[in-house]
């Protein structure tokens, strides 16, 4: 059966700087989907910022299975409605793949609950990517290490969670290294956080990026959505598992009126 | 040097249910807090929901090493300017501990980036927490198990991230189980969830839930705040460590103006 | 293209325990193998301790891309070097699945560099096993929990690494708790630990231990052998990838002798 | 209470190799106790291959909250009951730390259960070491980063278990990375590998190299051995917590002669 999988694509700096309009003349969403493509199993969609609801439709997203986010400028630009009902997909089971200066939308910061901050510097240096974790299926393929002739800098510190496994490490030029494809899963959502991606450079017309991001959006599926996971539900006593008795003091039905818990 | 320990209380039900204040007439932040002061080295003060700013005022956090927080029926009365006050002190160093049923808490799930739901049943049933990990400093002194004779249960599967570590896990007298110890970093802080503590039991006068919060605060606390994660730098390329030649396009100014790094 | 599964079973209970003999007529190993080929692409074979090299000769395992392994009553006769070349196995990629009393294998405890112990209790006692990581392969098709009418206790602390990810964890009817999924990586080699099967009772012939076992086989599988893990090779100054200078002191070919990279 | 800290010295290049023995006219043993000596709480000793039983006897192992590791030449002359006390010591309880070429020693691959393989090269070359996790304790009063000015080069991928937390992260001059700063806990030991330490160069001279060893020593430390989690007892139906009854077949008294479990 085929992913599902949707680019979106934040279309500003692909509107206003030349030279990334040269890079990506049908912008950056659709070379990555390009890229995606490349897997004949892969279904692949794109849309942009500037769509109704930013093309994150209820709708769109219920009939997405992974996820891919690149934004760079509108970050505050993206609406928090639709923030939240992407990260409500995710904790049900959509995969989420966030590139490069992604690492700043709402989204991903959502849900890494930090900051996700490091420090930058753009200068088409060098960046070499290690696989540090060569049994991951996101480094399926791969040579031990691959370069980015052009590349913006990210230094570490990352301040991202631990995450469950560590797939590449960047080298840089100019002396910095970076943790560059992190895994996390967050409900039953599988997310990859990928660095490369700078949108004045070719990178997305490199083969070996375009291996990555087809790996994970085939490590990040996983299927249906478990919308059971969104709810927080009392399980009377009598229906317990084991026969317990109800014992001691209770809280009142109008003190449960309060809790958030439904 | 004294370990900053502040315990902040919702203090609700402690105010409208004659049972909790029955358990807790000094409400339960300062029967918690007498816990703490078992630790000669903490120096514990408390505060609750009713305070300006909820007792968490900018100076109030930043005189803070550790902060405990319990909460349950006023989850939604919590300002949203102090949740992101709280979680930036989190990022930069301070410790914070989780209690019960503050896992619903703004606090909680925006750290964890996940609904952090679980299922759940009111009925005094015996809960029965084993050490899964006898090496963690939040062990240290326990035996193999503890119980507490009246519980809230809590079931799996508690949809949040995977844990650094698994310290405890709960059986239920009704047949569920649940993780009931989970370390987290974020940023530079250190989190813990401690299950137990619901407010109609007597929880928070078990010797050994006295144990695992002093152990916990101690193992939170690690030194000063680290502001400079708070910031995403630009490193000017002539200040790069190894020399380097700016090379390839760039974002202008402009282009570079919209975007949030700062 | 099918997954090559070997079924290791010790086979030594079925031919000395009545029950277990009429719980697994053709051997437990047997009834593993039946379970597994209810997944059509599943490519099934099966071997035991008592054919020669154990069943584990060289040309075995390199046409095996996932081994499951069930023992208990002699971990002691597995042959040093057959135990070594399974281990070898997993490092270049070979997926493990060890099963209940395996965990006292000589392979287990060598991939965990930990004494693996637990403490037990053999009374028929009920075990409900409940799925905490909802989103994880090896959950795929299960319900909230399942249980096991009949099982032995394995209680904690269970003296294993802090794994990649914790997928099960039991309910015991005496009282106590257990990780029972746990999934591990060493060198390119996935495994995964699975509680249940204790020989005297029909676990093997649950529907629901069948579909965690499938899904365990699918997920431990990655592909190809990378042998290139085995070594530690120099690196030549002149094959450096920047051009460097070699500086400094530098051992003599005679003190390399001594070392053991190769 | 001081910490005991035993350093492990293997005492052959410095016997052998002029650069070493010129470098480290103490042994590099006492040359990184003289570091750890900063620390007026660490009452640290030496020993060395040579000595009887390697010094690493019952009474000194019993002895030691701490143990630090540096071994390269002569992995496979340290004896395997040496080894295995060792291990058995970490289970229980032992902080360990595990330096530079040490990767490949008997201790470490066995309880790391992998090869702990790496490419690497000898060319003097500059290592700068990134702190990717600033809040840990081992990161305690470092820079962002520091440099080694000689050091061997290590490449990843360095075949060990995912950590339970990366603390550094190192670049090479001739374009490589290594995740340089490690922890594990095996059993109830906190365990701690160290890249840096090439013996023909300067590097336990180093300030910041200083800092982190006192760091990790103290970071390691847990306090008691918990010599139960060697054992892996039954618990008699009798004494289940939860009353139980019997159920089921059993196997023999005879039938359970052969297991391992004691």
């Amino acid at each position: 059966m085929p992913i599902r999988t949707l680019v979106w694509g934040e279309n500003v700096h692909e509107q206003k700087n030349k030279v990334v309009a040269e890079n990506y003349p049908d912008g950056m969403h659709n070379q990555i989907a390009s890229l995606l493509r490349q897997d004949a199993n892969l279904e692949v969609k794109t849309t942009t910022l500037q769509e109704p609801e930013h093309g994150c439709t209820e709708e769109a997203l219920a009939n997405t299975d992974v996820l891919l986010w690149w934004g760079h400028a509108a970050h505050d630009k993206v609406d928090d409605a639709v923030v939240k009902r992407v990260m409500e997909h995710v904790w049900q089971g959509m995969g989420l793949i966030v590139l490069h200066s992604g690492h700043h939308s709402k989204v991903f910061k959502g849900l890494m609950g930090s900051p996700a901050n490091l420090h930058w510097r753009e200068a088409g240096e060098r960046e070499r990517l290690w696989v540090v974790n060569p049994g991951h299926p996101i480094a399926k393929g791969l040579p031990a290490y691959f370069e980015l002739e052009y590349e913006e800098m990210y230094g570490e510190p990352f301040t991202v969670p631990e995450p469950l496994e560590t797939v590449f490490v960047s080298w840089f030029q100019g002396g910095e290294v970076f943790r560059s494809g992190l895994t996390y899963r967050r409900g039953a959502g599988n997310i990859f956080y990928f660095r490369p991606g700078h949108e004045t450079y070719p990178t997305y017309h490199d083969a070996n990026v375009g291996q990555v991001l087809r790996n994970a959006v085939n490590w990040a599926h996983q299927g249906d959505r478990q919308a059971h996971l969104m709810k927080a539900p009392n399980t009377p006593v009598a229906e317990a598992i084991e026969k317990i008795e109800e014992r001691g003091a209770k809280l009142s039905a109008a003190d449960h009126a309060g809790e958030v818990k439904s």
